[in-house]
């Protein structure tokens, strides 16, 4: 039930949201807005996602549902209990509720969404006793980094006419 | 702006709950939770889907969201303005953040879920002014049908010792 005997937790939380955010710079790659996620399994990443909704034209296409989807297909199971979920910023309404739906053990998050974070800051649908299951969660996790590829981007976005 | 000209807009919700309704039936052949959707545009339906949690192993793969992402790759945009989903039960958190991202013009629902429903009954986040877009919600559209079709479903794997 540890995945921790020998590190601090800490150091795992940031050498696992480094991989979160080698997923957000692949999103670059495709003009979407940069958010990675991994889901990690007994100190292992079985499943990764960025953001492709642009690259897919998939409104549904976040990084927490495409990594929510690789490691399921990967461990033959929508229940991903003992799994984290490590994302670069806080789930949206969307995506926390597919965290719930699949039972993950926690989310580990790095930028707070204050305009659509469903992890405390708009709504707490992780945290809410009425649905049927509530993953741990830890915010604010290399909180800087993972802000400051997303105010690049929208900077450059904003400096070539595009939002 | 106006899909109905001639129509009753009760005829016209009946007759696409109708197709969700053979969407959820679908559902029945691989012992999912039969819940369909269908996703209409201009009085045609562009995208179609059921649960296939239990099929694919996914624990996004409800019906609103298979739909959702089949209408997407039709129309070649994540954007699905002017476009109305049907669903024959009230969709859930993630089902409906995800109808707000894909900024759906109207949803109609049929059996309402006070468990975990997210247009109104356990939340709303449809209706919530906060998130970016707010499509219009007409529930409870066949809602015996809808209904009975998830009790009788319930009944049977209660009886086989499944739930």
């Amino acid at each position: 039930m540890n995945d921790f005997p020998a590190e601090d937790p800490r150091e795992t939380y940031e050498r696992f949201m480094r991989a979160a955010l080698d997923e957000a710079a692949a999103a670059l790659d495709h003009d979407d807005v940069p958010v990675g996620a991994v889901v990690v399994h007994n100190g292992r990443i079985i499943g990764r996602g960025h953001n492709e909704r642009e690259r897919l034209q998939d409104p549904t296409a976040h990084a927490e549902i495409l990594a929510l989807t690789a490691a399921a297909q990967f461990v033959k199971s929508w229940r991903l209990v003992e799994c984290d979920v490590y994302v670069t910023l806080e789930p949206c309404v969307m995506c926390a509720g597919a965290m719930v739906h699949a039972r993950v053990r926690r989310i580990i998050f790095g930028a707070y969404d204050p305009k659509a974070g469903a992890s405390g800051s708009v709504y707490d649908i992780t945290g809410d006793g009425r649905l049927n299951h509530q993953p741990a969660v830890e915010g604010g996790v290399m909180e800087n980094v993972c802000s400051r590829i997303l105010q690049d981007f929208f900077k450059r976005q904003r400096a070539m006419g595009k939002k």
